[in-house]
């Protein structure tokens, strides 16, 4: 027995981005999941999930019982960030490979787990969260830039294998620093000049339900402020 | 006396998107004007001005009557096709110049002369539509591609240096065939396969009125059946 | 009677590059053309034809007589360099059009008259220099940027057109300052930091030489010093 | 003691391309030394190591050894190519790790092993090998593309963090089927439209030498047969 409201799943839900996405999903009208290492409470029409992304076995359980009670997910965000900073001589190995396991493996395996059951109910949006790095390999980004463009080359592939079984793939260049408590102390700079959470997240909205008629594959979003 | 509706100018107003855009704009309570050459009847909301997008004088004493009366534009859509396309050898030096002052130096003009009244409102979207040629100059497509690639080296120069004045500058790649009764005849396509004007029109629409915190600069658009 | 030189011919034939280019071409034992504005007197293997690049009657005399005496072109290189820099607003609109002329047009118009004698003859090198803002419309760069744009997609265009009949077209970028008694005063440069004429040239003249098996369509070229 | 001959190394020297290059730099008057999981006899002046690429331990010690013996290295060819093709579901997530550690995360480990050296000595060239899909993830190549983009940022970040210290780092983009007589086989293709290994290997060669006022960071290379 599945419940009236479609299912809208956010992989990588931390404060900030991750939040806004469940909230702006769950406004409209979606049962919104975010798979999350940590507890979000409030709001009845969110749920989270506490799982690894990057363990198949739990994110095939998890999925496969929300997809039981809710049916297919017509929206999933994969939207892990794990910003890696440093020369390569600093950055140990272990690193690059945590770097890509968690923002592209997690992808590979998130896409294994819910792209049969849309295909198989004829549609829905996958999006993908990139970055300024996704595009290009700067000094000092050799982990990050790395598992970044991984996760683009991914995408890429995804939305040519899959969309013509009506899913449509969606990668954003997030080309800012997205406002929240801890970017306001990390970088210590005007909120005016950061991306607000909600905004991206009505970018992704729309996305999710542009008519199959003019989709989009790839867009950026940055700040008016931030140089390009 | 400015009158209280806000101003949007599409400029290359054919059928198809042309059309679509004014729709969109004029039923979002803009007065929706079209440069074109040829007449538009209907709708009330709707103006048609008969121009050539190549002269600079005939853009400027149009634009500024329009502006003296409803003040700056708020949105600027930059629209004209003209598919040329033959080998090399078979396309004269003529048709590479003329394609390129249709859909490149109109570009030129038409900034140059709505630019400085934005600017000085603080604001406003200049939406510019690309094609799949934009990106990538096909065999057989020598003076298209090369136009169609002026005018995204403009556009991003145009983005870069207006964006800190408040201007919103975006790039649409286009990459597919609109529907219109043009279309079907010229390409014989089902249909369904084809970009619907309206919903190209909706995309606009969003772009035009993204937040400040989430601009986007370029994003593409495809129908679901469109291999890329 | 043609000459047992084979004849290269270098249109935009400046001091810097342009002559680089001719010295390596006749150097490497090619009857070297440069199609310039100004004379070149030193080596007699070094031909000077003064001609405008924007006029098609020039440039197919020109090249018609050339081709009489030493048969079809094995290289030509595309290398009129303009650089356009301005704010929008202070770029007269004549001036978006003679750098697009002299940059882009002039580039059909040598493909037009070099290009059905190298088919015939089954094969030949066809290089055109572009330059960062070949890939990137920065802020003040708007007339620049668009004729290089337009440049590239042209040259892309010829390239997969033209390739099966043996044709290798490619499109470098050049990415820095081109030393030059000019440049020297002009960017007041420390000439370390400047890209030597010789050595792109040579490049150019690797590119001319790539077997049929292994051809680049497009390379950047910049100097150590220079950050991308 | 350091011999007099300066050191190349191949790492992933399979048939084919690692063969040609470690014959190319061994006939330039380099020690070549490929690092291969299979033994390669006959010339004195190539070596071969049996390592696995992706084990950093291993990597460490047969280059620190190498380097006592010989010197840093010259050049360095990251080289290891498995082309992994398939449908999402058909592709289990451990071939997605296996892609992305044999020629992604082995790169990783080839720059923490050689670069301090290279810098250390002032220079050098660091060459990675690309493919069509470092650029596009095409449908059904998930697993492959994704690697590949993967590769591709890191060799940018490479590039901008090492270029100031003297290191010359270029990917090349291998945009076609390098013949061999597995790939003979394999694809059943007339060798004629296939890349010569030699001619990738004298392309390689020249990217080596290039000199540091005009480096090629990225370049691609294709038979004259194949359509992009």
């Amino acid at each position: 027995m599945t419940s009236s409201k479609r299912l809208a799943i956010v992989a990588g839900a931390g404060p900030g981005l991750g939040d806004a996405l469940l909230t702006r999903f769950a406004q409209g009208g979606y049962h919104a999941v975010g798979y999350s290492r940590r507890q979000r409470t409030s709001d009845p029409s969110i749920e989270t999930r506490n799982l690894d992304l990057t363990d198949s076995d739990e994110v095939r359980a998890v999925t496969r019982e929300l997809t039981d009670r809710h049916g297919p997910p017509a929206i999933v965000v994969h939207n892990p960030a794990r910003l890696v900073r440093g020369p390569l001589l600093e950055t140990p190995i272990a690193q690059f490979e945590e770097a890509w396991r968690s923002m592209a493996l997690s992808a590979a395996i998130l896409a294994h787990n819910v792209i049969p059951a849309m295909v198989q109910a004829g549609g829905g949006a996958f999006i993908v969260s990139g970055a300024t790095a996704s595009l290009r390999g700067g000094a000092k980004f050799s982990a990050f830039a790395s598992a970044k463009f991984a996760l683009r080359g991914l995408t890429q592939s995804l939305a040519r294998e899959f969309q013509s079984s009506g899913i449509h793939v969606s990668h954003v260049i997030l080309d800012g620093i997205i406002d929240s408590d801890a970017s306001r102390v990390l970088h210590g700079r005007d909120p005016n000049t950061m991306m607000k959470p909600a905004d991206i997240a009505q970018a992704y909205w729309q996305l999710a339900h542009q008519p199959s008629s003019a989709w989009t594959h790839e867009l950026d979003l940055r700040p008016m402020s931030e140089s390009f």
